[in-house]
């Protein structure tokens, strides 16, 4: 392909996780590296929003060191949203204003990190621009501690929030049994449609301190099976953990907290969920008569770079790497995919899927890994899981406290 | 004094903390090594229930490594209880008890360690072996996140109850930051009577991420003040963030959660209690209309081992050591306290206080550190914890999770 020179513009979207972050590293160094093709590298604030209001950063004017720290600075340094784009059949007035700035700036290189509705995002920019004529390279840079896009072994993001939630798991259960009176303690875990983060509770059981039982939003959610699980548990034991997805759902369809009517809805028009742990602490304790607690991880266990897994921090930093020297080869309108090897040790190599078969499609705990009962997963999930978390990362400490990245931010000028 | 030849026994009492186990390593292992003084060293099952039940366990049986893996392993991993002896002039059946146990096992020392209930019945138990004429040393180990102790400096527990929080609220600050639109996040900390661990959220402000607002039980809770401070930063700078104590109070004495018209009876006819920050949210949301989150630390924030403060680690070590030196030398009806030294640097040593004079006296957050506004604390207090939260602790790993000491629990005979 022919060699394409202009500038860069990179943007964060979605929820922000541990390592976001460390992929922007990976998009950024690599980019300022490509000095003859890539002549400035854009930052935009808040992602396609910044675009469209021309709201960027000049990236080379960071301090190096800096932007290596973002490889251990939870959450998105540039600001995200989650601003959908209309069709452009139906209003391409976004559209037409991308394009303009794109030219304006000289953009012929865009990189996007987010999940589901980022890589949607992307594929409708790059359908655009080729539509329009303008060259542009589009590469989609995954990110979601949900870990369901599709076509990808696992996602940046994913491992590190599962780290932290087995070794938070590992620590309640350790503090859970220190009475020895009953217990009953619920563990809400993020996941709206994926039980991805809710099954990684497992990998606390798998070294002894895990919970008992585990439902995902992958199974129809059934309250009276569900009491009789813990029921029958607290008999044997005394002592029962749930960990539960916030997405788990009746056979109606109904999410938990909305038995109880509490469910608010947000601008994609997404049911923002929370409050299942305590609904059900709140059933619970009318059915056994013992101290009932609800734990939701909430925020927590998105952003704790503290406990950050080693290997997702450096697969983010080169998945954002790759779609850089992918872009520069002359790859377009694809994404950023991880393709674990066979064998018995832990490899993954970095594939390149077109954005169309990603965007949108959403990537489940298969059911063969939920044991029969619906109530936990099988030994395959562990086996999968487990080499993701390996390696141990935070942040540098300063007082005993993290040091994160400090970014100039310093706007562009065309 | 004379020398004071037998058996020594150990308990664990109140909640846990990630440290508690610390000062349990250092007084087993150091009173395994009184050899000629200290025969055998027992640790009681669930603190003074144990010894009620003679349920305890031989810790010399114990492989030396694993004791020194619980320096950092959380919870208590003898078990505890929040058993509260009555007055020996009112009822002196469990003292009968524990005395013909005494005797039984040939017990010359009672190391207890534990909050301000447990300094109480440690001082009762002293006094009552007094008062018996059995010659028994009894010393109190510290232990409580709650920082409430009297007399001594800080309390084990606390300052890595404070890193967790101070860390967790760091990252938090980035996460509630990333989109472009309004958001309010109220924090929830642990602290019935004593602000002490909702005042750490001032050490992530001191580093620059901290909460706008921190509410302390040691000042009247003001509904309507606390939402002209909210109004006010939201209109400034459209986030706010709310560390806000789990014991705060009206000037009426009343908890949030207790604030007419917020218990709320669900579709299962269950009064639903709400925590503190999950009522304010709520009571928020009506008055500005914005994404308002609450989190409550629960107990992720006493068991969090992975990110304890390698000062409170080795202070809790050494307190134990301590507690079992200072009884073989003579002492006893003392509690192992912490003094800190004038001077820039910080420096910490170790004095004994009598029991009687700590049991049940409260140590509040003093008022001159607590801003004329009622909504912050001062300089003094980051001065004062900031060397607490030095140096970085976590368990060792495998397979990328913690390895926590794993006890045989061997159970005692006579």
């Amino acid at each position: 392909m022919s060699e394409l020179r202009g500038n860069a513009i990179f943007g964060q979207s979605g929820g922000p996780t541990s390592v976001i972050n460390s992929s922007a590293a990976g998009v950024i160094t690599e980019a300022l590296k490509q000095k003859g093709v890539i002549d400035k590298v854009y930052g935009a604030a808040n992602g396609i929003v910044g675009i469209l209001h021309e709201n960027f950063f000049d990236m080379g004017q960071e301090d190096p060191e800096e932007l290596m720290l973002l490889k251990t600075t939870p959450s998105s340094a540039l600001g995200s949203c989650r601003y959908k784009l209309a069709d452009a059949e139906v209003d391409d007035t976004d559209y037409k204003r991308i394009l303009e700035v794109f030219k304006a700036y000289n953009i012929r290189y865009f990189f996007y990190n987010g999940g589901n509705d980022s890589m949607d995002t992307c594929n409708k920019i790059s359908k655009y621009l080729q539509k329009a004529g303008y060259e542009c390279r589009v590469m989609g840079v995954p990110k979601t501690i949900d870990n369901d896009l599709f076509g990808t072994d696992h996602c940046p993001g994913f491992a590190s929030a599962a780290k932290y939630i087995a070794t938070s798991i590992m620590e309640v259960y350790l503090d859970a049994r220190v009475y020895d009176i009953g217990m009953i303690t619920f563990i809400e875990i993020m996941g709206r449609n994926a039980g991805w983060l809710t099954a990684a509770s497992a990998l606390a059981g798998y070294k002894g301190y895990g919970p008992d039982l585990i439902y995902l939003p992958e199974v129809d959610f059934d309250l009276e099976k569900m009491t009789e699980d813990v029921e029958r548990i607290y008999k044997q034991t005394g002592k029962v953990i749930v960990a539960v997805s916030e997405g788990v759902k009746t056979k109606e369809g109904k999410f938990i907290p909305e038995l109880v009517g509490e469910v608010k809805v947000d601008a994609f028009g997404h049911k923002q969920m929370g409050g299942t742990a305590s609904v059900l602490a709140n059933y619970i304790t009318q059915k056994i008569n013992c101290k009932v607690r609800a734990i939701e991880l909430s925020l927590l266990q998105r952003c704790a770079a503290h406990c950050a897994s080693k290997t997702d921090v450096e697969e983010s930093f080169l998945s954002g790497q790759t779609a850089v020297q992918a872009a520069v080869r002359g790859e377009t309108d694809k994404m950023v995919a991880f393709k674990r090897a066979a064998g018995k040790e832990y490899k993954c190599e970095i594939v390149l899927l077109p954005l169309d078969q990603v965007a949108n499609t959403e990537k489940r705990v298969p059911a063969e890994w939920i044991t029969p009962a619906g109530n936990y997963v099988t030994d395959d999930f562990v086996k999968y899981a487990l080499p993701l978390i390996a390696g141990e990362s935070s942040s540098p400490k300063e007082d005993g406290l993290p040091r994160f990245a400090r970014l100039k931010k310093v706007l562009a000028t065309k």
